[in-house]
């Protein structure tokens, strides 16, 4: 194994994009050693802040390392061509699941490097799944899904690693402006606008999940036919099915086709982006349903949009443009049954180099009543929808309950 | 309406735990005025990072402030005598949800004071309820569960705001070694360090959220029987159902029991806590479930803590004791049917002055079969279990699949 030179106490150097993980370099971001460190921010996403708590505590050494004997990926994903195309990945390291290999002889030297993506086997277990099976839509097979209705998947957690020049590029601005926004916006330390010389950027904010269903190499191979969903997290309807949006509805029928297209020969991916309320919180959602259920009229389609807006300033803070990242990681160039009607989110994967065949609609029937409202407003916004809808009823006369 | 004495250009001061709330003073997390501002931080717990992002590329005005006309709460919370002793909740702001009305006067004047509470109505409609239904466990009322198995729910959304002496006094620490630890460790802004005069940090983790089964103003009654479950989030299980753990089955067995404890005339509470993965997030936690699996011997429950503090350092980072301040929010001071086998959850929310009538575990017949390693390693630990534990298996040969 090769060794870039380096000064004796210096960071070692970071060159995002590079194919060789060497040259490249292993994102640092241990706090307890300022001269290792090559990178702003944190491990961990918001989770840093309970590490600190557990040093100032007592509980957790502030050198402890992770020993990463035995953590190694259960599957390889890539390398890619997309890891290398410059800007293509921006908000994630591609390597971040092979550090203890990529990297070991500098863990050996003591470097405390740790992954930022994890991969690992999984049974997943869910009553709709369960559902299907009794009523006949789908069948067992024992390998994809078993007899008792719990199907084999691959997962991944990812934590955010950004590339802030690139991060910028993405949104059209200057690296300059990015640092100071969050800085001044956020909170965030200082350092970003002062340490011009770190580029990358671990934010302190959570990441993604990937469950694969079926042989995860066969995500790259744009002739296996891919069914996938990219989904926002939404607890009130994924965990605990709150009937007025159709997150957890549309998230299942997804998991659905993707047993049902990898029992065909194909391959399903399920991506969870952990962005609560279009990222603009829980409290901001609420305050919002609030909003629309006390305005003059009800709760009408036609309204729907505005009263996030009068509430928080805007419709949407998810930035879909950073999301086909982790579709590149995975290798993918074409998507053949994409679950999402949301255009942005279409036209991000699409403007990102992704062929996408087919765009498929959650089934009218999966719809509650009380979602109608959400789905009517987000169709006459341009959500895609293959249906005529010259005889839908006007927005205005499509009405959720009152508070009451 | 009073007016606190203060400076032209000076902030509002803050005066933790005051009953009146305009001698408390309201939060203002404002980043568009340093003059207004009297906390550190950022409003929205991670979110801010987005918010950030949504300003930099020019989506958001930094100077926009919500309209809080129509957000106001759908049920009153308190005030309760608890939300005024000393030390008694540390890590949310107990005016939360009501500052529109409390501030009116304030926010009149042009003080961008954001509520970090939102309390709504929800209809949840989940499968296990309407399974419950389908086999006769559970008798629709029409009033707390509908016909379809839609149940009727009050629920607040809680972003964490902390008072940094109150925090640091309950790890037993002094609050300069809070406030450094979190810039070293966790590289939040040196502004912590050096602004001694501001005690109130918004920190940059997400919250939580309470599901309020009946009357949410008997949750202070002591006489009406209270069932409860304090949850932390695994999306893994909570969302996707994978069968390692008892996260999903758990939850879902309390909420059937906070219908059925509805229905028999008491009421019914879960907080939902965003802690991923014991604190450590989904990253570490799939490291761990590697480490377990590939382990000499298999993953046995002899060695189920053993795996996650190889790679973490800690077995756990949830920190407990700051968990029962919500309970307090909420007036409680006894717990009839606790929902949990945690001691820790007990022992803190018991030390916090609320009694705990009975501790009830998850039935036998709702843990997976591969989740049995987890259950028989936590109850050799310490987890609360009424059963004559002296038959069980030894630990060693409670063992879970391997990678496959």
């Amino acid at each position: 194994m090769t060794q870039l030179p380096r000064t004796e106490t210096g960071p070692l150097s970071l060159n995002w994009g590079a194919p060789d993980p060497l040259v490249r370099g292993p994102v640092i971001g241990t706090r307890s050693n300022a001269q290792h460190r090559n990178v702003l921010g944190a491990h961990s996403g918001p989770h840093a802040t309970y590490r600190a708590l557990a040093i100032a505590s007592g509980a957790l050494h502030p050198a402890q390392k992770p020993d990463l004997t035995l953590t190694k990926p259960t599957d390889i994903i890539g390398p890619y061509p997309q890891w290398f195309k410059p800007g293509r990945i921006v908000s994630l390291d591609p390597f971040g699941a092979v550090v203890a290999d990529a990297f070991r002889n500098y863990i050996a030297e003591g470097f405390d490097i740790r992954p930022t993506i994890a991969i690992t086997k999984a049974h997943i277990l869910v009553p709709e799944i369960v559902d299907a099976i009794n009523v006949g839509r789908l069948k067992p097979d024992g390998k994809i899904l078993k007899e008792k209705g719990d199907c084999v998947v691959t997962k991944a957690a990812i934590d955010q690693v950004w590339h802030l020049p690139g991060i910028a590029s993405r949104f059209g601005i200057t690296d300059e402006l990015l640092r100071h926004a969050l800085v001044e916006q956020a909170g965030m330390d200082r350092e970003l606008v002062e340490r011009k010389d770190l580029e990358v950027f671990l934010p302190p904010i959570p990441g993604s999940t990937v469950y694969i269903f079926g042989d995860p190499a066969k995500l790259a191979d744009p002739s296996t036919p891919l069914t996938a969903r990219v989904h926002d997290e939404c607890n009130g309807s994924d965990v605990f099915g709150s009937d007025i949006c159709v997150c957890r509805p549309y998230l299942m029928h997804a998991i659905e086709e993707c047993i049902r297209g990898t029992q065909a020969g194909g391959v399903g991916v399920i991506v969870y982006f952990r962005k609560e309320g279009r990222a603009l919180g829980e409290v901001t959602k609420f305050l919002a349903y609030n909003t629309r259920k006390r305005q003059e009229g009800g709760d009408t389609a036609d309204r729907y949009f505005a009263c996030t807006e009068n509430v928080a300033g805007v419709q949407d803070m998810r930035f879909q443009q950073l999301m086909p990242d982790v579709l590149h990681w995975l290798g993918v160039s074409r998507i053949h049954r994409l679950f999402s009607m949301n255009p942005e989110k279409y036209e991000a994967i699409v403007q990102s180099g992704i062929e996408v065949i087919e765009r498929i609609p959650i089934p009218p029937e999966l719809v509650p009543f009380e979602a109608q409202v959400e789905v009517a407003a987000k169709i006459a916004a341009g959500y895609y929808t293959p249906a005529d809808q010259s005889n839908v009823v006007p927005l205005s006369q499509t009405k959720g309950r009152d508070l009451g």
